[in-house]
């Protein structure tokens, strides 16, 4: 048979077998059914009930060991967009896929350097500590803590072993515009402590105007958050504070918010009970503050599947209503 | 190595090898090579060869057993668009996908709960019972049956466990308008029937004006379908009816249509013969009655690999002329 | 358990175990570091560093024997893009996917049948030929040799086996126009030799005005392509010509150029080092023509892994200013 088969079509039917070793298909499902009243503009307030796609992704990921402590890395992921009716229409699927982390790197004694598109370490520094990821009370919503979390499309990053509990990560972003833009238009740093339960972070992410991280151009951005963890086996607690400013070229701040969010969680069985509180403030513009709390049961059906009831209450002061969601949801990894 | 490595790198290398048991990649290839005469509109006849793409696809599912009798169920599936000649150039790919099922759920003595994109139950009730599905006599096309079916973006679906070879199904569909939207502005129901070579399905799909199902705001639908089949080892039969009205707001209907097809195959070695017939009319508007016959032969070259020869004819009464295809089709699942 | 599941839910559940045995995921994540200068229009010089994608991809490929020493295969490829940038914001993700070979088809001593996305024999013919493939100095990029390679959205192509070391490939694009379109509107035919480290091609591309080939409603394609290589162990040379005339509805031509390029390659420890030079003229046209050189070291860290260091220059005699580009390339197969 093999005769008879030559180039592009011989490819189809050679499985290299050992290269495929470590190849691994992931992924998350994750939907919820929700009771949404958004009051934030009474023109539109929205009063309803929602099926929400909830972060869902499948990837493939992998790794080669090239001896002498050196191995290849690479990851291939996906944001898949379920139960988010394009065009407003329920019955028309949306078959596009949503961004997420792709890259190809290299592993040694020195760390890990990969190129292509990555989260910022400023976005990683605190990804542990909010125990309402991917929920409907996740801290980068824009009515919880509006974290503001980047992922860079074109990256060189950086992440340090771990030296007596400590991490360090960096990131550069070129803005490849046309004249004299170098590697570092945008940058991210981030440095991590973790040991015996605790874990503490601080991070600073930074853009010229001459790379449009914030949709406005010209304008610098200074981000900076701190987060700090603490896990005691039966509870755990989480805080994250952030403060960004928006530089506007024509003069002053376009924004400089600060963030701040606390939340806690107990073991409760094979689930735990996880509660937040949270505030957003813009010295810039306050049309958008707000604080509120959050409050879940999530429940494990097993290591890969659960099942949540997660509650969000968030106060507007200067809008026309606040924001109140009660939101079932089913996780399943693979 | 593994301390070297943190945080998103971490994830990359680390492969959770029993959590991948069961995720499984599974697709369908289906091209063909069609002689197409379409004459329905006289200024822009159709008279040449295509290649075409029915129904490619793609997708990841699997499940897990969480003892207790329940099973956790999922699939990402994706339309694989080979052959669609986007902007009418043969040399521009299609790198797009097209929305299929993809959901989370839980299987267990109640039956099994979904929560994502779902095929609506009046779509699944005469699944099986079209012999010609993804060829160029599917009976959802235009000039064939013209069943209208739905995948609802985000639905609440339910499947009940077969009693005595009943089963039900039922899903339900917001439509999450701003206001006082429900979780059931659409709904479909379906009970199916199947025992000792017997198949028989009643389902009905209903919208309200407050969701878009049919692309005309404020058009209440309904829609009824029954089916029937016989499986007798060496032939079977299937027949498919339907009945869809959509309310015009302004008064009176957009369409009150009536369909019926009944096909049948007989065994022919490792392949079989199958012929249809099919009527399709709207009493509410007669621009697009047809009716006309198809017949072909499919060919097992395995379990997972067919090749087939199809011909559907369709008279229109009342265009400018008839549809009449040619089609070769080569299909493989994997 | 299995009885509580039922259609289109059980599909979700049932893994066809056998069924799966041969399909692989496979891809490759290929991303640079660039030094950029391109002056070829003083208006819009670019003089910046970037981080681009080398043609990633990921794909499913399988096949199935069928007994009778007939083969079923099948191929969904997709480009991965990375590092893409879109709307030139460096934190826009880029989900899209690009279109690459996705296919089905049937494998014999007569050779392999393929219905679906392919690229063409022509592009087949000097596949192989270019040492500097995926990477900043790849034959197809418009300051390199200029080739043009096309993959056909819809075609029927075959691949013969090798009949001493003679391999024959052809394949058929259809316009789908409406009228009177037949099977070969667009064609490519290439004849192959290998044998003995010594390989040569011939190949012709050829497209009728009813076909969108080009770009330009009407035009005419002619597309000569010759190859050779020679593979030394230690060394190996690779060289290809083409012309391209494209015919002007309206008289004379739109496009009549000559490309070639000679590279060679020698083997360096686990590495190799490269050269490339490449000429491209256009009788009906010389706003583009060029010329240059490219040089590189490409380390195999593994056969899977690479590092790449890269050097490009293009000459423009009638533009504004060159083109240079210094490339730090990392390459991972799976």
């Amino acid at each position: 048979m093999k005769k008879v088969l030559s180039l592009a079509i011989a490819a189809a039917l050679v499985a290299p077998v050992a290269a495929m070793a470590d190849a691994t298909i992931y992924g998350k499902v994750r939907q919820s059914l929700d009771v949404v009243s958004d009051e934030r503009s009474s023109a539109s307030e929205v009063d309803n009930i929602q099926i929400n796609n909830r972060t869902s992704r499948l990837g493939v990921k992998g790794s080669e060991d090239l001896g002498n402590g050196l191995t290849a890395v690479y990851k291939i992921e996906y944001g898949v967009n379920i139960s988010t009716n394009p065009g407003g229409n329920e019955f028309s699927g949306d078959g596009s896929l949503g961004a997420r982390n792709a890259f190809v790197g290299l592993a040694g004694g020195f760390g890990t350097v990969v190129l292509g598109r990555h989260d910022t370490p400023l976005k990683i520094s605190t990804g542990s500590l909010d125990y309402f990821g991917d929920t409907a009370v996740d801290n980068n919503l824009n009515y919880t803590e509006s974290l503001v979390d980047r992922r860079a499309d074109g990256t060189l990053a950086y992440i340090s072993p771990s030296l007596g509990g400590v991490t360090l990560a960096a990131a550069l972003v070129p803005g490849e515009n046309n004249e004299a833009d170098g590697l570092a238009d945008a940058y991210s740093l981030a440095a991590m402590y973790s040991n015996a339960g605790i874990f503490a972070s601080l991070a600073y992410e930074g853009a010229d105007g001459n790379i449009d991280a914030i949709g406005v151009d010209g304008a610098d951005l200074d981000q900076f958050r701190a987060g700090f963890g603490y896990d005691g086996g039966m509870f755990k607690v989480g805080v994250i504070f952030e403060n960004v400013t928006v530089e506007n070229p024509a003069g002053g701040d376009l924004q400089d918010s600060d963030s701040v969010m606390v939340n806690g969680a107990i073991k409760a069985g094979p689930g735990m009970v996880a509660v937040k509180i949270f505030d957003y403030a813009d010295d810039a513009s306050d049309a958008n503050d707000h604080d509120g709390f959050g409050v879940g049961y999530h429940y494990g059906l097993s290591k890969r599947t659960q099942v949540m009831a997660n509650y969000v209450g968030s106060s507007f002061d200067n809008r026309d209503g606040d924001v109140s969601i009660f939101s079932l949801q089913v996780n399943h990894n693979f």
